[in-house]
């Protein structure tokens, strides 16, 4: 079975090196940790849905990948694909198991999803997101909207990453003032809205009144409230200012301000409304989410989400809710990628046990046991080589200390291989300094 | 996009309920920490590789999954499937970065595989596997196929599952009777003992005649080597018995003598040496490895693998490797399904911050920012319920203990809603016992 030649990396399919993936442990450790501080209790969904219940929305279909197996019989129909969000998966999750569940729901759900589209720089074919959900029985509170951004910025901000933005709009705002505008089709203001980012004011003027049907001065007063954005509840003078008048415009104003302002108290500066904010999937009813890492703008949201009401249905009873993903692999594609942060060593080892001659190995291993015993992460020379060259092994990949027998009867010792100390130590005693027990992460300074 | 139903599971796609998770999170938590204690890296391979690839060994290509985009072109070949095991993406991930690896590379891989066979007990479509390998480049020293099952046994050992037997052989070992028997073709010799324990030993006994060419003596020698087995070395005085001679017989023999005396002094009686283990993938070269989980044989191996020479090979370098595979849904699919071991809550929820009137949330929502950023998994009630109705939201979850904000200046109090026991309590200072502040797995007696 030996393959003919060194094989090659697939495009939009990342794999990390060792020391990498120590990094991506942090992140997703750090993660898990602040999401169950707030109560989010952990699901996994399988890795399939049917296919119908992927191609639903229509919008996104051709970016599922597809399931056979190899042997299938001819006219065995493909009824498997790869989920490509975790929302979806966990809203059937929901239905198929509410007589289980307690309501309100919140989970979190750390996967990989897969997209079968094509790759460029922060976006991938296979890829992590980190999705915290609340979900309830027929109503949610509106406080959730209010909860949901904070806990992702006690992530982010347990994150060695650059500082955040967290943008928040609200969907009802938006269809009340396009309503209040003159808008019959609200979706497709916001459909034009939210190519404003990639396609500039002109483009979307042009759409708000080709698919929209707006005359140019509503399409000129969406465009205004689009360019509204700010840190604190002033953003609603400013709407008021253009003069729409719309009740499920005043809902969504007092909403987003609720918004706002609890997120200035818990988290100055953080989050902003920015009434530019659309969100492409129609299934969002109320706040929606986007962040920027700021200085790296151009990597687009590593965050995103928002309040959905008829996701999940079954007939009987809806269950509303909102949620929140990071794109985990967005973020440490570019974290990594440009050397942010990286691992002190490649290897969870903190101590190399020398082994003098292949015939104490044995007793090389026990010395390894009672320090794996203790919490204390040990490897055994792999040959009795050298000590410099053993030395040199655990250089190499940053293993901090070397563990040395003591000959006759004198006490073992233990190398600091970075300060060339060494002293004498016994198994059952010594602990290395808590900074040195697990691979620490470094922001280098450029 | 409401569901127009419930929607059914998916045969041979096992998910958890959330105390369920709990517990699988206690076990991959478990067997990480113990990898990583024995110096492992973690790492993970994106799920697909080159069909191609997957299907190089021809046994197990039916089941694989082929993926292909929905809106893939017509004559667009299907390129890619979902790996079936995490050995040989890992053989292929290193010969990809080889360059960038320090060897002997030690890691650990723990993540989904998918295989279209028929689901069954304890044999699923996608499951976990978490693996652990070892290897090097030209040569691997043989005392890694001692050290690998030991790691294999704390991580068992740190589990709350029943005791756990080991069994190993040693292909050397078996190929070198099989020759010395006068077999011509040795691998036939391996695939009809691989099948003693499903199809017993006349099936088998037809098989080496049939399909191995040997004499019926030579087949009564081999099925007599087959039902060797023993906890310590006096193994081989039996098979030495049985009178066949070969210098592979006596390699292989002298490796598994030091794999089991090593294993007995590390954890006296969960290493055997058991003849018959054949392991039907025919990379494996030298020490092979299976674990039956006591009291529970019929669920068939939960922890495999084996010495290969050849897996990884790029023409210029060989990378010779020893590895070993926990079936971690295998073994919670059992535990789970038996209630062997539950969660004591179904949330990671210890405080639950309850909520006189609505206009007091922001303030029970900083009571929680105090406790978690004190480590303290906190929630805040979802409605200013009545207070007994909170405290049945706390109840059904299984959190141990409600919060309330002192009135008028009074302390706040906390309740352990268990015992009923309510204190003063002050959230800059208050810890719950360490038993309660992360879900315990409780071993039910039955």
């Amino acid at each position: 079975m030996a393959a003919p030649s060194r094989p090659a990396s697939l495009s939009g399919f990342p794999e990390w090196l060792p020391a990498e993936r120590i990094v991506e442990q942090h992140f997703l450790e750090t993660i898990r940790r602040v999401f169950e501080l707030h109560g989010f209790a952990s699901l996994e969904t399988r890795a399939v849905e049917p296919l119908e219940a992927l191609t639903r929305k229509g919008e996104i279909d051709k970016e599922v990948y597809v399931l056979r197996r190899l042997h299938a019989a001819e006219d065995e129909a493909a009824a498997l694909g790869l989920h490509f969000d975790l929302t979806v998966p966990f809203a059937r999750y929901v239905l198929e198991h509410a007589g289980r569940l307690d309501f309100p729901f919140r989970r979190y759900q750390i996967q990989k999803v897969w997209r079968g589209e094509r790759p460029q720089d922060g976006r991938y074919r296979e890829f992590t997101q980190a999705d915290i959900d609340i979900i309830d029985r027929d109503t949610l509170a509106f406080h959730h909207e209010v909860e949901i951004p904070l806990v992702v910025a006690d992530a982010l901000r347990a994150l060695p990453i650059p500082a955040v933005r967290i943008q928040v709009n609200n969907r009802k705002l938006v269809e009340g003032f396009a309503r209040g505008v003159g808008a019959a089709d609200t979706a497709a203001v916001l459909r034009a809205l939210d190519k404003l980012d990639k396609a500039g004011p002109e483009v979307v003027a042009a759409l708000l009144q080709s698919e929209a049907g707006l005359g140019p001065a509503a399409s000129t007063r969406c465009l205004a409230l689009a360019e509204i954005s700010a840190a604190d509840a002033s953003f609603a003078d400013r709407v008021r200012a253009l003069g729409v008048d719309d009740p499920l415009l005043d809902e969504g104003l007092a909403e987003l301000v609720r918004v706002v302002e609890a997120a200035a108290d818990h988290a100055p500066g953080l989050v902003v409304a920015d009434l530019r904010i659309a969100r492409g999937l129609d299934y969002y009813t109320g706040t929606v989410y986007e962040t920027q890492l700021l200085g790296h703008e151009d990597l687009g949201s590593i965050c995103s989400g928002g309040r959905y009401d008829a996701l999940a249905s079954d007939g009987r009873a809806t269950y509303p809710g909102v949620g929140i993903s990071i794109g985990v692999s967005r973020l440490l594609g570019r974290v990594l990628g440009r050397g942010l942060v990286t691992a002190s060593r490649s290897v969870p080892t903190c101590v190399l046990v020398a082994v003098a001659h292949e015939d104490s190995r044995r007793s090389a291993d026990r010395t390894a046991a009672v320090l794996r015993a203790r919490g204390i992460a040990t490897e055994v020379a792999p040959s009795a080589a050298k000590f410099g060259k053993q030395i040199r092994h655990a250089d190499r990949r940053g293993i901090p200390y070397v563990w040395f027998a003591g000959a006759d009867g004198e006490p073992d010792s233990v190398k600091d291989i970075r300060s060339g100390e060494q002293s004498p130590a016994d198994p059952e005693t010594w602990s290395p300094p808590a900074a040195d027990l697990v691979p620490q992460l470094e922001e280098p300074t450029p």
